[in-house]
């Protein structure tokens, strides 16, 4: 067992909460779980073990994989998984993130997406490993319940979703966030944290900038996106009231 | 010389960038400024030596605090300042952050609020020391062109600013952000990272929640931040069209 590696077949949920969201989502997935000999049983522990025997997955105690990927955490379950492939459904809206860099911040856009009810999300070209445990753990989980499909370029993604409504997020536009309605099923495109998207953008769907003054470059890539989706889904939670399923 | 410390009358702004951000708004505050051996001069160093003796700043080449302050960052030139308070002026819409935990969080908040165009930040409670090198540095410098004052209780700051209109975000609220104006100036109140508001805010000013499914917990607070940021200042931002100064 070894540090893990973006070509390693597995990945790992760690502690309790991301073990429950995996299971829940993808129990086949699970190859083993761990218990760390330091774990203190509780009533978390007999309902996870319930769940293991229903679905048949080993479990077993051992410190040596909480050494080597967690050592200075307080985390005492970790659940080995078998990596999966996703596929879409049609005519859902769509997040896509052209070379997204960062393990953290791709975690936490899926979170925020899925809160939104963005579950599909797309990642173009060189892009971080989205089975990172860094990634699953600043989703909190999320990672579990979305949809996640990968194009060598974005010409190749556009080809395969012809009949979605573009929207890439860049500063070189003046068309302005909330002065013109987000139209569904959406695509809603941001550029890699360093740059953003380049001209090449401009003549795709509707270009689109977050107004904001010039006291800052830009805003960083999860507040771009959060304000994106919560201006895209503005009107469907405000005519659904309160907390919607 | 030292790692930081809170207590430490001195701060650092790490990197070409933060010291010219330092220099442009607090000259008077930078008592020296440090270039590694190993920094290659360019026409920013002949720009920053200029500002440094019309201000009659001292600087000095010097390796020692780069191994104790930034031992693995590409960071060839620092400046030290002392730590400075700020008043507010009257009138002006805040950003209330109740016991903020995390320096990268803070950091990103200030940024993001100075491209909305708030300025004014308050500090309730036990809170993240603000001048620590990593707010600065997660600020990208927004920390220098903000003011930023501190208040023990939550009560203690609204005797000062009672004509301010209140807005805390919180979970416990049927009223959605977006359902109604933000009326100016606000007061938007953030809780800790940990847990948010408790239920005592239900009773300040007009409560708010932002909409998103039980997917999620809860909406990070940069990102919950970036969202009411948006919504507050939209309007005038739509108003005015393209960037505003």
């Amino acid at each position: 067992m070894r540090q893990y590696k973006k070509d390693n077949p597995l990945s790992y949920a760690l502690g309790m909460t991301l073990v429950f969201e995996l299971i829940q989502s993808h129990p086949k997935q699970v190859r083993e779980v761990y218990f760390h000999t330091k774990h203190r049983p509780n009533e978390h522990t007999e309902k996870l073990i319930r769940q293991l025997n229903d679905y048949h997955i080993p479990y077993q105690e051992q410190d040596k994989i909480f050494n080597i990927l967690s050592p200075k955490d307080n985390c005492f379950v970790i659940a080995a998984f078998e990596k999966y492939e996703s596929s879409f459904s049609k005519g859902k809206s769509h997040i896509v993130l052209v070379e997204p860099e960062n393990a953290g911040n791709l975690g936490t856009i899926i979170r925020t997406a899925l809160g939104f009810g963005i579950d599909h999300l797309v990642l173009i070209g060189k892009h971080v490993d989205f089975f990172d445990p860094r990634v699953i753990r600043a989703s909190m989980g999320a990672i579990f319940h979305v949809r996640i499909v990968t194009y060598p370029s974005f010409e190749a993604y556009k080809m395969d979703y012809s009949s979605q409504h573009f929207y890439p997020f860049m500063l070189q536009t003046n068309q302005i966030l909330g002065s013109a309605p987000i139209e569904s099923p959406y695509s809603l495109i941001f550029g890699p944290e360093s740059q953003g998207l380049d001209d090449g953008f401009l003549s795709i769907g509707t270009p689109i900038r977050i107004a904001h003054n010039k006291a800052i470059d830009s805003l960083n890539i999860t507040s771009a996106i959060s304000i994106a989706l919560y201006e895209a889904t503005k009107q469907e939670f405000i005519s659904k009231g309160t907390h919607h399923e």
